[in-house]
């Protein structure tokens, strides 16, 4: 039991602040904290969110000490406003509205014109001058609102049918008079009409739930209140928590506060503002209002809402409108004002709601205002030209996975908005993708070269598909987890891609594709994906380009970032496009280089074959000689691309039959036959004899190296060629030459014994007697990792294949977790797909103990990590944390990695907090307050020079 | 370097004793030891392991200090022998023998006759008193050997074919005098031939070898001692040390012996004795001789041995033949006293070579002699009742893997000799069995129930094989692991097996099976099958029969360890039949009921189907409403069986297309889509859908139940339902319900709940207020181990299941890691086979991490192990270190980990060490002499009368 549960806030006093959003919400620490700025606040009180947690753990009561201090905070409510809750002259009304801890937008629920009864209608009419249709309006909304939220819902009463609830009777009550009117909307409803729907309304409760709507305003109180806390265990706030991560036992506040309103007459209006426009994070005022209206009305969107001022006028669209500024310029002036003051305080863009009730205008919230991508970084960096915040802390307001929107271009969120969802995936390739349907890869390629645009549609690709994938928009899979074949590639080459979207049935032979509703799509049909949501749509959206690089914000920022970062960032690259494209975005070298991309054209899969075919020691070596000379060049391109940075190349690791083809496929082993002058029959029966259950646990990684030592070495030596090569031509090159899949350092001394005398022949024979290479291993099997203080010792580094320790970690094929590991997140299992987002207390177990038994027993063991997870914000807060050295990631990623590693840094060393989790209240910002209203002001005059839209500043 | 490396014996002293393995090898130390028991052993000297070590540290030298030291030696020899070395009139011949630790049988190599040269041949000519022919031979036997061990091979010269090895010219010369005199055997060349064959042989090495045989008997002799040494890193010993887990620095020792002859005239002979009969145990003295022979022509088998006494004799062999007790009784009898005198100071059988040398006995070895399983056993228990040991040396003497031969019927060993192998696999399942090659399931129960014995061989096995595998004698797969189907089923039931003998070529169509040397056998020819050893014999081997608790020793023996070990023992078994017989061999309990297999009856596996393919939920709650009534009778009665230990039964495991037919396969999907009545192509779809990529990692264990919770509940119900009435009728019984594949206690917390709501549901509706019943879960994936903390909290047992910790743990599939296992162990990457014996540094770091945490978060935790390992003696010793309650393994495993849980707890404790390790020598032994003494002879005696073929005792 809490001393005190109730937390008033009025006439520029109150007993909370912006601190207290534990106990009091965001929203009720925020009215305290404008009402203690001096800024009109229509003047209410907060009930704690320990309230609510005591409300559950007494079955639902409301304690008298609770009651007690409610009617004592509403006799100082009262006081302010010379009203009387209850009152039949001069009735007070208020609202009363949830508030955690952090927002959960539309998950809990409100109930508005409590107060209002039988007896204080009379008085309300008298107050509004005589407006009776106001004020049935604003009592038949009350009796809606409560008997859906209170009576029913938080009651628990749960209807058969939608139709069959409470809020539809009553809706079906008011269009049924509207259409014996012939009213289009609701506005045309006369004060009559109101009068008898508001009787109409009461019968109806009463017959549908079995109890009269209370006619006294404080069992009207009570039951709102109720209702809140009840609206915290409902189904949408529970899994929307879940979703989210929010505890459940942070619990609600309860806000009540003194109804203001916008829609009492031609004085009256109401609006939302953003203190910078959170769209291009420009600094001017940006905001809409609607005169004569509701709060709702201007978010519900049946009505145009006006511009804020010029600044917020869109062509085409609102232009035609007044402005705030044009028709009530005082009262924007005024609302101007406390836009400076409440951005200068609160030091980040603020998202205000007001609300002007006869000329006088009420602030009824401010929080930390929602922005895109774009305008977040152009926010931090202008609010540290403009000394508002710091660099440290402009590094940790944006969200690293903001930072995807600056690199891929984007679907128009106003056209998903409309668009018709047909499926949901996996998120595996960020940004947007508009094409038509192609379902092979052969005719991607085909119709891409026609000049068409198409997405690949598979259930799941494989290398073969590997063109047609490089030629589409983007690539959608109905199979595969994030970390699927269709994913990795994507996501290297910064592709659009959805995976696993297993609702879509594909069939090949009818060529079209079907979705659980029974929507059937075509080949060739349009539709368009979100990557970064994993959303697919039907049809052709818009698509907005990305180009970062141009922006001096976005370069300002990472450079920033770079100062401060402990952990380097290199890329996974296999090619040296790749590597230029990751060198632009930041990174300083490959973390992983696959050689195995390497074996998949023409001449080189034709002798990978002959190798895997060969019958004799002979024709094995004879083979690999013909591949040296491609790796050879491969490796020197690369290296020379990334030079002087290391180049971190992992010897060929796949099993074998993935270079042959899918014995199930006749045609296609009889053409490979037939170009390897083989026997079908036997080439069907060796890649028979090379199939495998469990190809993932099989004869792959150093396993091929060891059982096929000619292999390792033609590879190791195509590589110290080429660094002998370029080393002679004066090019710097740091090779690292990475042996897979080692669980025993048994193996990986195996490994580097080849690549050792190797390289003793190279020096050699190339006369490059100062060959600079290391040798290492990557750690992806358990075994590897708990014995990793045995294979330290021999080992140059380790680095860290996350996505297999992840498979064999938790025992997860990613390519087949599809159909348990989205049931594992919703049952909140698993908080993040562990392929996404490292699970750090087991898999990241693992990588800890390899960490501290591999520095133990060598402390010049250099770490990193190379699985898909180097591009991970979380995940890489948790390298830092356990001390790699870098981490790699695909070329598209390098900018989130850079940002995250800053970060990391940033809050390990105790740096600032995000302004989002603790605002600078208190002593801390009021000291600092002068020297920033200055700052802001200065650069807010730029760019009024520099954007003729903004009128004044 | 040491002070001394040589260490002499002769006349009754010796500066060695049994103790000193590690320094004189085990024969030198027993050469020492006879030596000081005053037993006649030709003089000698033994040159210490540490020189072996010294002289590859050195690069191959001899230095001065060893050569004074045996000069030294050899003076003494001289004077004991009365002969010199290298002396022209009287000269003294020596063997020069290797003697590792530990017995390295035929590994490395001897050098015999050192010292006859040109100069010394006419002084053995008249020592011999003019036996010209026998100083001949054995001139030609030194050149012989000389050559080949010293010259060629110690050298390091490698001879590009066999046939052009010096040996193998040598002997071509000799068979062409043999051929061009018309002679059949070697005994039949004459002095003269011999003669002029030495000249040709010293002819041919010269001219093969560049280089002169030397006719210096101390070059000769420093040459042999170089040999040995040289013959440690040979091919064949280094390739033993490795399959062995002998340690490559422990060296070997050089035997320095003077020659005697078995072969001189017919008062010598040759022969090996056993103090107690090695193939049944009984404790008679037992051996072979040949008169005026060799040593090896005892053994090379061209003569039949005659017995050495009447209990030696065998009908139809050597019965004919006259024994040394008639023949030599006095020379008989001084060996018999020794046999005694043996025995009673090591306390364990001995293995005797003796010689003869003109009725002189010399005694030339003596070590502890191999037996086999039932000899083993009698000899330990035999031996306590004579009290010449204690219950725990008998325990430690027997190894677990021995206890085999009693519980499964063998292939004669003396058939396996003679026969033809065709291949080699992994002994999956112990014992032998003979029977026609069977090519598919149906006809092999078609063919066994014609009375035919059959093996059935496929390339893999799967569930639907099950009655074909077992109605054949054996079972022969050409793929697969330890753990693969076959083995596991082949395990359970006691059953032949061997899997993964990969050479194999299996034709269905053919009907054929063909091996790697190209031999093609037909459906319904003979095979045999050593399922102990892994290998395939071709045609019909004898085999004898097993009944252990006919055996009296063998239950004493038991009874013994069961006192003895704390380690509880549990069996693997799904049915009461396995129970049954699991009990028979002393489990206390069922440690893993798998319930998977329940599902493959006609009417289950209809509803199990039906299951999968439901549409809708209440279409998948009928059939497993169905399938409830099956599984709770099988639980009924298996626990019934068990009553009143523990039952552990693991929830459904296998993903769900194994239970539906192979989507390749058309007429088996047709088949159960007609039976099903669904639509063929929407099974087939059906089937692809449930496909995965590494079943191994897909949608198994907890994940099913997980997302079906129906399922869970239905096995729940089924098990609690069968223990309410159970327990109604007054059985005691204790379930214990296993969750399998948990990774996160989530999933365990999820699993848990339904089996707690079932309990209460079963309660209430049977009516049974107390059941008594454990929920634990399967620690096998490696994240459990990691969290174990996590989970110990809300589980009540853990049971690791070592197989698939293994799979994961090492990323190895066990169905396919066939490809690259064996080449791993050749290579000595892993010692053992992991999925044979826990890799104890990998994966047993997971098992200890589990328990420790575990136990640390709930200390009531009870632990087990159901994984292949708990039948294995070396993992049984681990899992008793760690601290586990309980092992569990398949019912014809139960001895034996009963046997090794004995035997660790022994260890561990500090008790006796095995005799093999570490002979009761010196001052502890001869305390104890006397009682032993006179305990040894009065069973002896007992015997006398119980076997009338004991003419003496």
């Amino acid at each position: 039991m809490a001393d005190k549960y109730v937390y008033s806030f009025g006439s520029g006093q109150a007993e909370g602040n912006a601190k207290m959003k534990e106990l009091l919400g965001g929203k009720g620490a925020n009215l305290a904290e404008m009402t203690n700025l001096g800024l009109p606040v229509p003047p209410g009180f907060t009930i704690s969110t320990e309230m609510c947690n005591e409300y559950f753990e007494s079955g639902g009561k409301l304690p008298d000490s609770l009651i007690q201090e409610v009617k004592k905070a509403m006799r100082q409510v009262e006081r302010i406003m010379g009203r009387k809750f209850g009152d039949k002259k001069n009735p007070l009304l208020v609202s009363v509205r949830s508030g955690a801890r952090q927002s959960m937008p539309g998950m809990m629920d409100t109930v508005l014109n409590v107060g209002l009864s039988t007896e204080t209608l009379p008085g309300l009419i008298e107050m509004t001058g005589g407006d009776e249709r106001f004020a049935y309006d604003a009592y038949r909304r009350l009796i809606m609102m409560y008997a859906d939220v209170v009576m029913e819902k938080a009651a628990g009463i749960e209807p058969e049918r939608d139709d069959l609830a409470v809020r539809a009777r009553l809706e079906d009550l008011m269009d049924g008079i509207k259409e014996a009117k012939g009213y289009a909307t609701d506005r045309e409803l006369t004060a009559e009409d109101l009068k008898i729907l508001s009787m109409q309304f009461k019968a109806t409760v009463r017959g549908v739930l079995g109890q009269r709507f209370p006619d006294d305003p404080w069992e009207q109180l009570w039951g709102g209140i109720r209702a809140v806390f009840q609206s915290w265990i409902g189904k949408r706030a529970v899994s929307y928590r879940n979703i989210e991560g929010i505890p459940h036992n942070w619990g609600t506040a309860v806000n009540v506060q003194t109804m203001v309103f916008g829609n009492l007459d031609d004085d009256s209006a109401t609006g939302v503002a953003f203190t910078r426009d959170p769209s291009t994070g420009e600094n001017v005022f940006y905001g809409e209002w609607l005169r004569n209206a509701q709060g709702e009305d201007v978010v519900a969107g049946i009505r145009t809402p006006n511009a804020l001022n010029l600044a917020s006028k869109r062509e085409g669209s609102n232009d035609h409108l007044a402005s705030l500024e044009e028709e009530m310029s005082e009262l924007y002036d005024e609302l101007s004002g406390f836009r400076t003051r409440l951005e200068t305080h609160y030091r980040d863009m603020q998202d205000l709601e007001f609300t002007i009730e006869r000329g006088r205008l009420w602030m009824l919230q401010t929080r930390v205002g929602k922005r895109n991508g774009v305008a977040a970084v152009r926010m931090a960096v202008d609010m540290v030209n403009e000394k508002m915040i710091s660099r440290e802390e402009a590094l940790l307001r944006i969200k690293p996975s903001q930072l995807d929107e600056l690199l891929h271009p984007m679907l128009d969120p106003a056209a998903e908005r409309e668009a018709w969802k047909l499926a949901k995936g996996l998120p595996a390739g960020p940004g947007g993708a508009v094409g038509r349907i192609v379902l092979d890869s052969d005719k991607a390629k085909r119709w891409a070269e026609q000049g068409r645009k198409v997405i690949l549609v598979r259930t799941e690709t494989s290398p073969e598909d590997v063109d047609g994938m490089k030629a589409a928009e983007g690539i959608l899979t109905s199979r595969g987890g994030m970390t699927s074949h269709a994913a990795l590639v994507a996501r290297g080459w910064g592709k659009c891609c959805i995976a696993g979207a297993s609702d879509l049935k594909i069939d090949y032979r009818e060529r079209s594709v079907t979705t659980a509703l029974g929507t059937t799509l075509n080949e060739g049909d349009w539709i368009s994906l979100n990557g970064s949501t994993g959303i697919v749509y039907q049809g052709q959206l818009a698509v907005m380009a990305a180009d970062p690089e141009k922006m001096d914000e976005y370069n300002e920022l990472m450079s920033w970032a770079d100062e401060i970062r402990r952990l380097g960032i290199r890329t996974n690259a296999d090619n040296p496009n790749d590597a230029a494209q990751a060198r632009r975005f930041g990174a300083k070298g490959i973390g992983l280089c696959r050689t195995e991309h390497m074996f998949f054209g023409e001449e080189r899969i034709r002798s990978m074959r002959a190798m895997i075919l060969a019958k004799t020691e002979e024709e094995r070596v004879a083979s690999l000689k013909r591949l040296l000379p491609f790796q050879r060049e491969d490796f020197y391109q690369i290296m020379k691309a990334m030079s002087p940075f290391p180049v971190n190349i992992r010897l060929v690791d796949p099993p074998l039959h993935e270079f042959l083809p899918d014995e199930n496929d006749p045609e296609a082993v009889q053409e490979v036959a037939d170009e390897m002058e083989v026997d079908a029959g036997k080439l069907s029966s060796r890649i028979h004899e090379l199939r495998e259950l469990n190809p993932m646990l099989g004869h792959r990684g150093c396993r091929l190296g060891i059982t096929i030592p000619a292999v390792t070495e033609m590879q190791a030596r195509a590589i110290l060629e080429a660094t002998a090569k370029l080393t002679l031509e004066g090019v710097e090159v740091h090779p690292e030459i990475m042996v897979p899949l080692v669980g025993n350092y048994l193996e990986f001394e195996n490994q580097r014994d080849i690549i050792m005398k190797t390289a003793e022949q190279v020096k050699k024979s190339t006369g490059c007697s100062e060959l600079h290479f290391k040798v290492g291993t990557m750690i992806e099997v358990p075994r590897a990792a708990i014995t990793a203080d045995e294979i330290a010792p021999i080992a140059q580094f380790f680095s860290f294949g996350t996505n297999d320790l992840t498979q064999m970690g938790c025992g997860f094929s990613r390519d087949d977790s599809a159909t348990f590991l989205p049931h594992y997140l919703e049952a909140g299992i698993y908080q993040d797909d562990p392929f996404q987002s490292i699970d750090q207390k087991g898999v990241g177990q693992l990588v800890r103990i390899a960490v501290e038994k591999g520095r133990a027993a060598n402390k010049d063991l250099h770490l990193g990590i190379c699985g898909e997870h180097g591009g991970d914000p979380a995940s890489i807060e948790f390298f830092d944390e356990v001390g790699l050295d870098y981490v790699s990631c695909s070329p598209f990623r390098v900018p989130i990695a850079r940002l995250a590693a800053a970060q990391s840094t940033l809050r390990h060393n105790g740096g600032p907090k995000p302004v989002e989790d603790a605002p600078k209240a208190g002593t801390a910002a009021k000291k600092a307050a002068p020297a920033k209203k200055t700052a802001a002001k200065k650069p807010a005059a730029r760019k009024t020079t520099a954007n003729p839209r903004t009128k004044k500043s």
